[in-house]
């Protein structure tokens, strides 16, 4: 092998997939089996450090669905691997014809509420589960978790700043993406700013006041660069130091009609070096310059400071956002839920074990709201079922196309802010957050208590 | 902006960085600072669950090195966020022009150690900070955790199977390749087999069980496909049931002279099942029937379960793997080392401050061995300077091209093996693991405490 990025595109996406979705596939196509099936893909459980989740990554997966293709080279890499040549006379045809249901992105959601539903020929069904999970559980994770620094800030701005720690290059654009979903005001990441429009956002780094012989110099110099917008790192040597550097940069700006934006504090202890700065900028008639600060925060941090009385305008989260570095993953999974007989009938089914057992039947999730708009209630319930309510999933594939209008990432950010302020305080509060009632309907209920009656009389069948 | 993937690829990559970068480099443009300097690219502190850390990423950050370029595209963007033409007409004709030294990949390495060292006009060093430690991050928390989940398996096979909860696509390759240099046997990534040649692995799923009418069906068919390895999933229903099938099953495979490779176990007390299972396999004549394990494993678990007396041949390691979930990164930065004065004299560099002071002036890192070749300590020098044991880094890159023999992934394979192995037990344990021996040399040491004593002369004159 040749040295290479290894960079995934849409190209070669459909060989990012667990060997064992096409050893599945290859043993269904030799025994011909194509009936529909119908899979769930869901979260199992709540970490202990989160309340809810904020579902992300649908426009990717839909994409992915539309267009995944095996091309000559893929075939070829697969003939190694020992797939038989019918298999992959099937896979260089493959086209996904499946219809999928989805809950929007930016919705409010919950574990065992079925998130995407798709229903297809099994094998077709199959092989997206990977890419599905893959897309679904980045930016899932990360922008439950940034909704939560959000929610910290408490109206003040925050920047997504991670991309140097972000788990590689695909991550770092899905984070700034889902970040700012999530009500984050913009991200450091120059590329995520171009291809998805997020606004951007960068100051300096201590590096380039310790360019400078000292770091008057160096403020000066970005303020020539950006008079209208900089903001001037302070703590290289010593923060006050630096305040009033910056306080000297300040003056001679306004001297050319110019304002300084703010300055940035990147180490110390934030409440009271932010306070001491606030004061020392107000009292030179500096009030419009803000406090922007960084480093190791996250939402209790965040919240932490606040607490204690900081005075701080915006802030910079990185790492910990970024990797949502104390639960690092959602537990999603794709279950078969459902699969049509001979005839063509749909036959539910559920995984009985006692710890991961799962939901049978082609399902909707109903969400229940008082008179102000505000989350009440969530019920599982079985298609068709009348349980009041609004519907989540939405029809958003049909015959493998795509037949949703896809919102704009501004648009799925509207509706995220929508369903965050419309989730009640209880059940969004960082720590010791209520749980929220998720309910099976009757329907539903019934369908597994008999469900479980027929495998305990198939059980007993088997130790008879 | 219409729907996308947003993937990164070769021609946009250099965008995928902090806006930052390209502010301070518009500002160094603008005041003609186009005066050589060198950063370290390096790891701050050891995590408190890690005792070493395995290098990986290089070849990456090289390729990055030597191929960034600034489209028209990209110039276009950038003027909309500001920038003045003088500085968009220099990316442009941007290329990389440095030297690179670099620790090879597969070293084990500890904080403090300069692991890519770049020496190259400001703007040129400054712009490639972001992709480098996005690149150099990733793959050494992978590397560094796999190498921990390898060492608890203590010789039994180790196989990456989180592509569906790690961070996007990017990672999904990076951490398969991050994890086989780390001593994984292979990866259930079909795209991470194809590109860099790691070898794949794959069983089935509960969905296959369930997709037919019973367990035995399931595996009939799958064994039928896959005659000459198969690994059957045994626990859908029940673990000693699925054993009994599984043993059916290797029966009649034995009868056309095909021999079952495996059965996967995924839940339930792996200590009593894999025993179990390991004893009627035995009883019915399979001693070559491996047991293969999976289901939220880590080093941890591994270290539990054989000390618990498991019977497992292999493990499949996913999620806490593949996403490091105990520490999802590294304290990774890249800091200023030197810079050259207007007459082209390099002059040494160092932050003081407290918690993140910095190491001045261009480094090496000697290693230390022992007479059977396992590592003794290592010491911090100064470029040149003589202190004895083997230099780690070595010249990459000159002039922008790369001119080191990029070694093939088993070659870096070896190398980390190697490495490993030579790391005394004490120092590698998952437990308790004593501190490595990282000295800074006499040289080192005097450029020190001269640059502290002249920074306290310049503080004292500023508060004098």
């Amino acid at each position: 092998m040749k040295s290479t990025f290894g960079f995934v595109n849409e190209e070669n996406m459909s060989m990012l997939t667990d060997l064992y979705e096409l050893t599945m596939c290859a043993s269904y196509f030799d025994h011909k089996k194509f009936e529909p099936a119908t899979f769930d893909l869901f979260i199992r459980r709540l970490p202990p450090t989160r309340s809810y989740f904020l579902f992300a990554g649908l426009e990717q997966v839909l994409l992915f669905l539309e267009r995944m293709r095996f091309t000559e080279e893929h075939i070829k890499y697969l003939k190694t691997q020992g797939f038989k040549d019918d298999f992959l006379d099937y896979l260089r045809n493959f086209r996904f014809s499946g219809d999928v249901w989805a809950i929007p992105e930016g919705t409010v959601v919950f574990p065992n509420e079925p998130l995407i539903r798709v229903t297809a020929p099994i094998i077709e069904a199959q092989l997206i589960e990977t890419f599905a999970l893959n897309t679904i559980n980045l930016q899932t994770t990360i922008a439950t978790k940034a909704s939560r620094v959000v929610y910290a800030a408490g109206g003040r701005s925050v920047i997504e700043f991670g991309l140097r720690r972000e788990h590689g290059t695909d991550a770092g654009m899905k984070v700034a993406r889902a970040s700012y979903i999530a009500g984050c005001n913009g991200t450091s990441n120059v590329l995520a700013g171009m291809v998805y429009g997020i606004p951007v956002f960068g100051t300096m780094a201590h590096s380039f006041v310790m360019f400078f012989s000292n770091e008057m110099e160096s403020f000066r110099a970005f303020a020539r660069t950006f008079p209208d917008r900089s903001t001037l790192l302070i703590d290289t040597f010593d923060n006050i130091k630096g305040a009033e550097n910056a306080i000297t940069v300040a003056k001679e700006l306004e001297k050319n009609r110019f304002k300084l934006r703010g300055v940035r504090i990147d180490s110390g202890d934030l409440v009271s070096i932010s306070q001491t700065v606030r004061k020392m900028l107000d009292e030179n008639g500096f009030g419009y310059v803000q406090i922007f600060a960084s480093g190791d925060l996250d939402e209790y941090r965040i919240e932490e400071l606040l607490n204690k009385g900081a005075k701080i305008d915006a802030f910079g989260v990185g790492t910990r956002l970024g990797t949502s570095a104390d639960r690092p993953y959602v537990d999603i999974i794709y279950k078969l839920c459902e699969k049509a007989n001979e005839k063509g009938e749909f036959q539910p089914i559920m995984k009985l074990s006692e710890k991961k057992a799962t939901l049978p039947g082609r399902k909707q999730v109903f969400r229940f709201k008082d008179g102000k708009g505000n989350f009440v209630k969530d019920v599982i319930a079985l298609e068709g079922e009348e349980v009041g309510g609004e519907p989540l999933l939405v029809k958003v594939m049909e015959n493998g196309k795509i037949v949703y209008n896809l919102p704009s990432l501004d648009e799925i950010r509207r509706k995220a802010l929508e369903n965050l302020a419309a989730l009640p305080e209880k059940y969004r509060m960082l720590r010791g957050a209520a749980k929220y009632p998720v309910e099976l309907s009757p329907k539903l209920k019934r369908l597994i208590r008999e469900l479980r009656e027929k495998l305990r009389k198939i059980e007993g069948a088997f130790s008879g």
